[in-house]
């Protein structure tokens, strides 16, 4: 059977995970009934699922090329992007103003959800796209937003992002790249730089690519980086497509997965001849990059949700296609599918459950960014941002880590199949291990967390959420109910934990940051787990309730099933995580240290 | 700077987790100095870092081929594999009786595991050839020995392991395969095998299947099969090779990794001419394969640590070379090595800690087959067993499981770098992957843990371990020492854990079988971290002594840190899975649940 995009269960936990009335409440959107956000899950699905999916494999074995200076894309990719545009997909989050829908981005992320499912190195792409859009909707001049704008914000044309350099990766104070002013409000543009996603290809008539750089006068760091528009051709003032800009593409990489997605190395201005606009103020465009940085990095987490559904699909599948064995101590007759093996289950009830949380905290993330974006009330936006900062790392490490172990184990439920490439379940595997990694490593995303987010108000975010968490632990504890009072008393042990970590952590970022630093990858992957757990378990209470009334109880049940073998499980390791956070500094060799030169 | 064999630390862990003078007090082998350890674990080294490791690139891009019915190698494999012949390094093991070195299988296990480092794809088929070869050797007519274990011992011929079939993978009662007695002790073979690593090249002159089929009278199940060997060139009563066998290689699969090793589909008796002599008894074959299983699965094991070592001394030298970003807070000047940042230090610590735990692990158990094997006193030879039992479902699975996070960690630690495969990270993850498949996927594993280990005396073989293992814990809570101490009360906590899931699985399997297979991968999972944990401690304890008595007091306290590390940080995880283990059946939905089909 072929991927299908779950419309159901998304709704679900968008509902009752997420709590998406939130957004219907902020009333800055006229229709989001649900029967609205099941025809656009659904058609977004069919798209995804007919269109995308079918191109997955191919993407892997007929990657992108690079050809006389041209990036060539998978056979396909064009077409299936032409639907995209067609649909009005990429507009779907953005103003009317500039031809968009004026849909909330938590639909905007669902869509992308299922069409990163279908064929994630063709999807990704689009949040490059969407990303440029918002940074030039945010810090553009009109001329650029009239110019560009409704390009972007359609699909018409593409977008990239240009920070990295070779010697400035995660630390980007050492952008080297330079931007001269040669009148007019144009500069010139001069400068390599690495990992660019989509840099060059073949879906569109123009690319915009936004462009980290020095001005002569900059100060050194980060304070001294601005932000430039480099279309690939230059466009002239009525937005007519003119000649080539001096952007050259040297090379794409030859990547572990994601092979239908061009990475590219670019340079700019090899001839001089590279001219770009300043988009924002001078020395300022770290600072714009940043204001869509939440949103990149909930979408790079949705990625990881999104391809462990697809793992998890297959592997069901295969669990029940595959005889094999009998049941314990019966030595003969017929083997039995492998999906009756209790060790088989598990795995892909933990490919499930692990899944299910990312995509709950996702979801979850993105609801606050709306709330916090769109109410219109002081206070609810103002605590919705808070949970918007705080769960950001959150929504971006917790499903790309967790996605690794969903598509190990989809290799693994596969057996020896699951190492032949033809199978599918490795390609899973392999394009999924970019997503830690870009946008901000797990490692980028613990510092964000234990400095920045717990920074502010010496971990008020945290302790609200906790408080926030702890009432809902309470109510499934006395619910009678057999299935939630487990979850809510596991729940009520992880969060416990997640309070002692959490005064550990404010008080050693605040005193000795070294000890916070050693600590801060295991206390993300504990928050991740507890808020896996506690949106789970939300979605739990109103299953049972749901069930309770004789709703669909077979699916509502699975419902529960599904948050208390998370909450038995799995949560039950951040518990098990909590000494490595307090270990601290004092269990870690110094850097010269024997052991590490090996 | 290349891969270097750790022979240090190779040598340490042998001597102070494995206690190597066990199987020295055995007497069974005249000279078993530190010296000589120390010059063959040198000598193999050399050959790992030297000849083997510059192929191993090489192996994954331009890996095995068929062309024309014969399987060709990477270029270099031929070489490579003619000094590890000559070198005498294939005979190590065996008997001089056969042209062996009469040296303990520890010693064996630690040159294939150099080997393993320097080039996996090559070297994994060593163990196929010296598995064949104990089997003969255990099973094998008078004849059969003359004329194949000289060959097998000193490697000029290969051997392979034929028992997959596409119908029968995990479960072997299901082969079809036949054989068909057609006088003269000879056997007419028919049929298809799958997942034949190695199961043909250009490396030798001669191959030597050996192949599980049925004869016609056989009972259904497993207690129909028979083992025969079958030599791809037909052999003369004097050892000549003659005409080629009725042995077709049907294709080798592209995989996820391990492209150097060719793992084919072969059709016997296509012409119904394929000729081959029966192994053992009739029906008795798979008894006959399982009397070197364990060997064979410890082989596995060490596949997982070889890796883990070579991804982490990658992973290492690059923290040292790539400079980016600053102390937290230091917001300009130098960037500064990454391993002075805490979170890539714990990164590197937790594959240092994984692997050692992992190898300390496998040459424990190596170390009670020796014993087991050599022991002159019958009591020590019986414990001894028992202990070799109880570890050889850990060192097959806890090591392959565990270098799925390594090689993960030796990704992130590169960055956007480690997605991209000409860095070489990502290799060592994707060459893996198989481990934890191959010789019993690690949900086979956990029933023989559970089921055939636990069941012996009621779980008296983990118990005797919990014994020893809390004995060493309150020695070192006792000691004074601070690192130690910390040691020792991890320790006895994860002990404490075992000893209750233990009590629990021992029931469960007694009472039902379901309750306690579904904990079954948890619970090895658990008993992996905890074993590790042990042995690891027992070199810290040993490591304390001699930098107390000022013998390389840094290396010594580098030991020291190893397994503190391991046990402030990881080894809490195994009471993270304790839940887990003992949430049982109970939160398993039935196969038949609406989760599962997707």
């Amino acid at each position: 059977m072929p991927y299908q995009t779950p419309v159901k269960d998304m709704q679900f936990l968008l509902n009752h995970a997420a709590n998406f009335d939130a957004v219907r409440e902020t009333g800055a959107f006229e229709d989001l009934s649900p029967d609205l956000v099941e025809a656009v899950l659904t058609e977004a699905g069919k798209l995804a699922d007919n269109v995308f999916a079918p191109l997955n494999w191919d993407s892997d074995q007929n990657g992108a090329r690079l050809e006389n200076g041209q990036v060539y894309t998978t056979p396909g990719f064009k077409e299936a992007y032409q639907q995209y545009v067609e649909g009005g997909w990429n507009a779907l989050g953005f103003s009317s103003e500039f031809g968009g829908q004026d849909m909330p981005q938590t639909l905007a992320l669902m869509v992308f959800e299922a069409l990163c499912a279908g064929c994630l190195s063709l999807a990704m792409g689009f949040s490059l796209t969407t990303g440029a859009a918002k940074a030039l909707f945010a810090s553009g001049t009109d001329e650029q937003k009239k110019l560009f704008l409704p390009k972007l914000v359609s699909g018409e044309w593409a977008g990239t992002m240009n920070l990295s350099e070779p010697q400035a990766g995660s630390d980007l104070a050492n952008i080297k790249c330079k931007a001269e002013p040669v009148g007019d409000g144009c500069y010139k543009i001069k400068g390599t730089k690495i990992w660019i996603s989509y840099g060059d290809h073949d879906l569109t008539e123009n690319i915009c690519h936004l462009v980290l750089a020095r001005l002569p006068d900059a100060p050194e760091g980060t304070r001294g980086i601005s932000m430039f528009l480099v279309p690939k051709y230059r466009v002239d003032e009525d937005g007519n497509v003119g000649e080539r800009n001096d952007v050259t593409i040297v090379s794409i990489e030859e990547k572990l997965g994601q092979h239908g997605s061009p990475t590219c190395v670019m340079s700019y201005g090899e001839h001089d001849e590279c001219f770009g606009t300043l988009v924002g103020k001078e020395h300022e465009g770290l600072k714009n990059m940043f204001v869509m940085m939440n949103a990149a990095r909930i979408d790079v987490g949705t990625q990881g949700y999104a391809v462990g559904e697809r793992s998890f699909q297959k592997a069901a599948e295969y669990a029940h296609d595959r005889p094999q064995g009998r049941e314990y101590g019966v030595k003969s007759g017929p083997a039995i599918p492998i999906v009756q093996h209790p060790d088989v289950r598990r795995n892909l009830m933990t490919m499930k459950a692990l899944t299910d949380a990312g995509r709950a905290i996702g979801y979850a993330s993105i609801v606050a960014y709306d709330v916090a974006h769109h109410s219109s009330d002081e206070e609810t936006r103002r605590a919705a941002k808070e949970r918007e900062e705080l769960l950001t790392p959150l929504s971006k490490a917790f499903p790309t880590e967790r996605v690794m172990e969903v598509t190990n184990l989809g290799i693994q439920i596969h057996g020896g199949m699951g190492f032949v490439e033809e199978t599918g379940a490795a390609q899973f595997f392999r394009d999924s291990r970019i997503s830690a990694i870009y946008e901000g490593t797990t490692g980028i995303q613990a510092i964000d967390l234990v400095g920045r987010k717990l920074g502010m108000g010496a971990g008020k975010l945290a302790y609200d959420f906790i408080e926030e968490a702890e009432a809902l632990a309470a109510a499934l504890s006395g619910s009678g109910h057999d299935g939630l009072g487990s979850i809510g008393e596991n729940l009520q042990t992880a969060l416990s934990g997640l309070k002692e970590t959490t005064r550990f952590m404010v008080a050693a970022m605040a005193e000795d940051p070294e000890t916070g630093l050693t600590g801060a990858t295991p206390y993300l992957d504990q928050f991740g787990y507890v808020a896996g757990g506690y949106y789970l378990a939300r979605s739990a209470f109103a299953a049972a309730g749901l069930a309770a009334s004789g709703e669909d109880e077979p699916y509502h049940q699975g419902r529960i099933d599904v948050a208390r073998f998370y909450a038995e499980n799995l949560l039950p390791r951040a518990t098990g995580l909590i000494p490595s956070v307090i270990a601290g500094k004092g269990t870690l060799p110094s850097a010269d240290s024997q052991l590490f030169s090996a």
